[in-house]
């Protein structure tokens, strides 16, 4: 992996606009959306921080290409049943860790705090997010795509449940 | 609104700084400095996203010009009884949308942490900012200030009551 | 103090780019490595904001060099005895307040998400930054030390036990 100190002040910058657009998608925007911010030949995986470190593979979320991204958006938008809920995603303590091959390992911190209607507002699912991001090669010129999301999660408790991806 | 390539790095940098010191008067400052953050002719609103997503214009807090601050920082200072209370502001996902006629619109995530005396760290108020800000033009150079600040709060439910501004 | 004009926007990112790596270090790294991130004669300490604003010295951990830092984590390695445990450092609203004689004042804001065996994420710890930085003069280019670093924590209520610095 290449040096932190190749890496410059703006890829942590580029990082956080990225994860800050994606989380805007998921709290406000229109989930239809989320897959633009991924890779075709993505993966996207909400895994338990015990699960995790024991280097078990069974996560909460598991969706393999944007195919299956899709699955996932259609069992929010057509299949479950659940209420209305306001979600702010609260994004923190971005790193880029390096680049190799053009591949970009990032993390960062979350907490995505869930209100239920007439219910406080709690903390829904909090902990890290790893990630590798690349270069969109579609001639686009819409810069970082997701090429691969794990969420560990702190808690095996979840409150209620898991609706939306985090 | 102008492209957001148009913008640049350092804009959300700036932006960040301006909501930092924000919420360090309120936190940890003199509220009568509050006003200082805003425009003589400006907007601040509270408002839950019940009624945010419904068009409903009813805010729990509502003020225009620094005038109306001035009667909220008067409600905190002079009239109003209530305990002492330690607030952290945690704000995150900070967003350039755009600028355009010199007015920058921008949106943040917050989470406002309330502590009253001998109880737990409870969340008061979480949910977005959004915000148009624009450069002082008063000869003084103090950078941007908020021409207008709604904060968009998850929960309808209010645990105790929101003294200060959030 | 230097006036903040003169700090410019890269000081921020960097202070940042510490701040996530000690937050790593404590919530997934090696507790060992916890001491590189401070000066020889550093001073750290974790202080309720009651105690902090009434001018009261006592602190609920405090140590001097890096002798009482290893003293601490003799403790938490050899000698507590505690659950394991999920930490998840939220830092935000890191200000850079001025340089002087090449010592950098800072403030950021923490929140301290903890989660034990089956039980939802908490609150354990939120509140304030105090931290003095200066360049490591070690020869070994690696950038900004902590000299010293004061947490100044909203609740004078601690849910069961603080076992991490924080």
């Amino acid at each position: 992996m290449a040096t932190k100190a190749g890496i410059g002040v703006k890829a942590r910058l580029e990082v956080e606009d990225l994860l800050y657009a994606y989380a805007d998608c998921l709290d406000h925007g229109d989930i239809n959306q989320w897959t633009d911010f991924f890779t075709e030949d993505c993966t996207y995986k909400l895994i338990s921080k015990e699960n995790w470190d024991l280097g078990l593979p069974l996560g909460t979320i598991f969706a393999e290409g944007r195919g299956g991204l899709l699955d996932r958006i259609a069992s929010v938008t057509q299949t479950s049943v659940y209420h209305e809920r306001a979600l702010t995603h609260m994004i923190s303590n971005t790193r880029v860790l390096g680049v190799e091959d053009g591949v970009m390992e990032i993390t960062a911190n979350y907490a995505v705090l869930e209100t239920l209607p007439n219910q406080y507002t709690k903390i829904l699912n909090s902990g890290r997010y790893l990630a590798k991001l690349v270069r969109a090669g579609d001639g686009a010129g819409e810069g970082l795509k997701i090429k691969e999301l794990i969420c560990v999660y702190d808690s095996a408790l979840v409150p209620a449940s898991i609706i939306y991806p985090v």
